[in-house]
């Protein structure tokens, strides 16, 4: 692990290559920390993996934490050391990451396919525990050949389409075909047949509480009659997994899931809070701002900021201004953001630094080479955002 | 220079502080090609840069073609060998990344602010030719300051608002705050009056060729009502800059501009595309493309792409599938692409790669490291996207 100085005992780097200019340093105070930059509020966000790890402690569910949210070794880490089994990775390149930053159990919640990415996870799985889904015959046998010539025992879950309409199998087609991949993992000698990926993406998202309830319902019925057909058939099924931060209460209650993948509980954005909270749900807190500075103020109603597109994704919304009543975020261009600013409400001058709350964690995070972790308005790390860009 | 190949004679490194996975080796067909990848049509790329040089020889107005596109050094570097004055960029980080590749003339189109910001700026001024825009005086004294601690001349520019109410002044305001600001920019002995910075960024989108004629009509009208002011007052005013792709042959016309600082034309993307074009204008294609492996086939009339919204940009609309009639883009989330297929189109098979035509080419270019130049076909080179993620 990299000491949080030790980023920090390389100047800032720019070569034609690439620049390493960093957005603060060790003990500097929040208003030193230059923007557009991703500030974390260590206090809340310790606070957020308190609440999730408290809410599953005592189930029969275990917790394997997202990492396609944050990207970031040391947080991976943490999760890991309050209790969660592993993690979720989405790509083969993010779990090379999380990998040789010594986590030892990745499941790969996503198909993967092609001969050059397939030798990779099974690579790995000479070193760390490897999961990876599917739904289709030919990949199972593409995964197999890969492993065998890894010399290494790749973990197969079968992906339902429980309602998002993505990847994944009909738990009701004709043929049976989860059952039928299940037999087809269970027959190659170098894979494991791990069980069931149930996620539904759509219910976390879903603003009612009982638009939630209805989705994940039918979700857990879906994974659980085929959970029941495969172990009919002598084959055991260990896991069913799925959840996220919108729902995980429902999956974890269950009685069907036995692990939750939720990833941006630890952050949190503008979209999930939109959702309305279930009565007597864990409630997170928002733990993670884009730092900006007002760069002009062309008029009385309008500041312009230095965060635009490239500093926060718009793909579920725009940004929202913390702790600034009367002051909105309007319009995003590439490298700027618009703000509109209420009569009667306090102006943010030339140079003043606020708070936006993205409004899609995850991919905002992918902007960023660093975090940087703040507590009580002073820096305390900066943490590399170590599989940014890692599509491959 | 980096020679395309010496990007590979380093093999792929993963670490727990980054993964460097490269999608490509040099002299590879592009189906070898790994996915997701940025990838640019060479022989397309280099027609565009030769359409635009020839719009612009012989008449009155210099390019200084805009980097925050293409964040390339490789790129700018071909751009200024075909006649282009300098570039533009948007950030000091980008402008550091470009001087340290040998620019030696770089406009940046925006307001900066912050003495840790300025005094980078105006260290780079030892060294290149380095302008800035401003909006205000109390910046014009900070940036005349950092000069002056540098000991480097900044030119800098009065951004007027034209039309895009972002940045910039009124050109109509009661006071006329563009002259005062020009007075106190020559009154600065670290500082040299450039002109005016007149972009209106609107306009680039207005999807009739009428709509777009008007704006920038007006925009023009602005400018010269404006340098007219400051002339009459003995301060001479070089420079009128600004369109871009989607205008430019309208401000080269104008009489008024005297640099254009266009950026997409090198790439192009779905979002230009929607333009009418006026009749006679050059013509711009399609370079730049997502290359995305089908990874889900769950339906007959539905693929699963590796390429989401961090892989594609979604701000100004979806990607658009290429060359492949009858297969529509419809949906995006983060690592993943939904595709419609239409009855009785051909249908991708699992494994199967295709080109997207990206929603907003700038953000996209900014989610990758890497872009792979293909011509007929082959990988001749990789080159670095060294200004990604530039942001302070």
């Amino acid at each position: 692990m990299r000491s949080p100085g030790a980023a920090l005992d390389t100047p800032a780097c720019i070569t034609e290559h690439g620049s390493r200019n960093l957005p603060a340093a060790i003990g500097d105070a929040l208003d030193a920390v230059d923007t557009p930059a991703l500030i974390l509020d260590l206090d809340v966000f310790e606070r957020n993996l308190a609440t999730m790890s408290a809410a599953v402690r005592g189930t029969p569910v275990r917790l394997r934490p997202h990492a396609k949210s944050h990207k970031c070794p040391e947080i991976a880490r943490r999760q890991i050391a309050l209790g969660a089994v592993g993690i979720c990775c989405q790509k083969v390149a993010e779990a090379e990451v999380f990998v040789a930053a010594g986590v030892r159990d990745v499941l790969i919640t996503n198909e993967i396919v092609g001969a050059g990415k397939l030798d990779r996870l099974a690579r790995m799985a000479r070193l760390a525990r490897i999961g990876v889904l599917v739904d289709d015959g030919g990949n199972v046998r593409d995964i197999a050949a890969a492993a065998a010539r890894a010399g290494a025992e790749v973990e197969v879950l079968v992906e339902l389409d429980v309602g998002a309409h993505r990847c994944g199998v009909d738990p009701d087609a004709a043929g049976a075909p989860a059952l039928q991949l299940a037999r087809a993992i269970a027959a190659q000698p170098a894979l494991r047949f791990g069980g069931l990926h149930a996620y539904h993406g759509g219910a976390q998202h879903l603003r009612t509480p009982d638009e939630r309830v209805h989705a994940i319902a039918c979700a857990a019925r879906w994974a659980a009659q085929t959970k029941r057909s495969i172990e009919a058939i002598g084959i055991p099924c260990p896991t069913v997994t799925g959840a996220g931060t919108g729902s995980f209460m429902l999956e974890r209650d269950s009685g069907v899931y036995t692990e939750l993948q939720p990833g941006s509980y630890i952050f949190m954005d503008a979209d999930y809070r939109r959702n309305e909270p279930a009565e007597g749900a864990p409630v997170f807190a928002q733990s993670l701002f884009v730092w900006t500075s007002v760069m002009s103020r062309p008029t009385h109603d309008r500041a312009i900021v230095d965060a635009g597109l490239k500093a926060s994704s718009v793909d579920s919304g725009l940004p929202m201004v913390a702790e600034w009543p009367g002051v909105r975020f309007v319009k995003a261009s590439d490298e700027h953001g618009v703000l509109e600013i209420d009569a009667g409400a306090k102006s943010p001058a030339l140079g003043t630094k606020l708070k936006l709350v993205p409004g899609h964690c995850d991919p905002t995070v992918n902007l960023y080479d660093w975090i940087v972790a703040v507590r009580k308005e002073r820096v305390e790390a900066l943490w590399p955002v170590s599989a940014r860009g890692a599509l491959l």
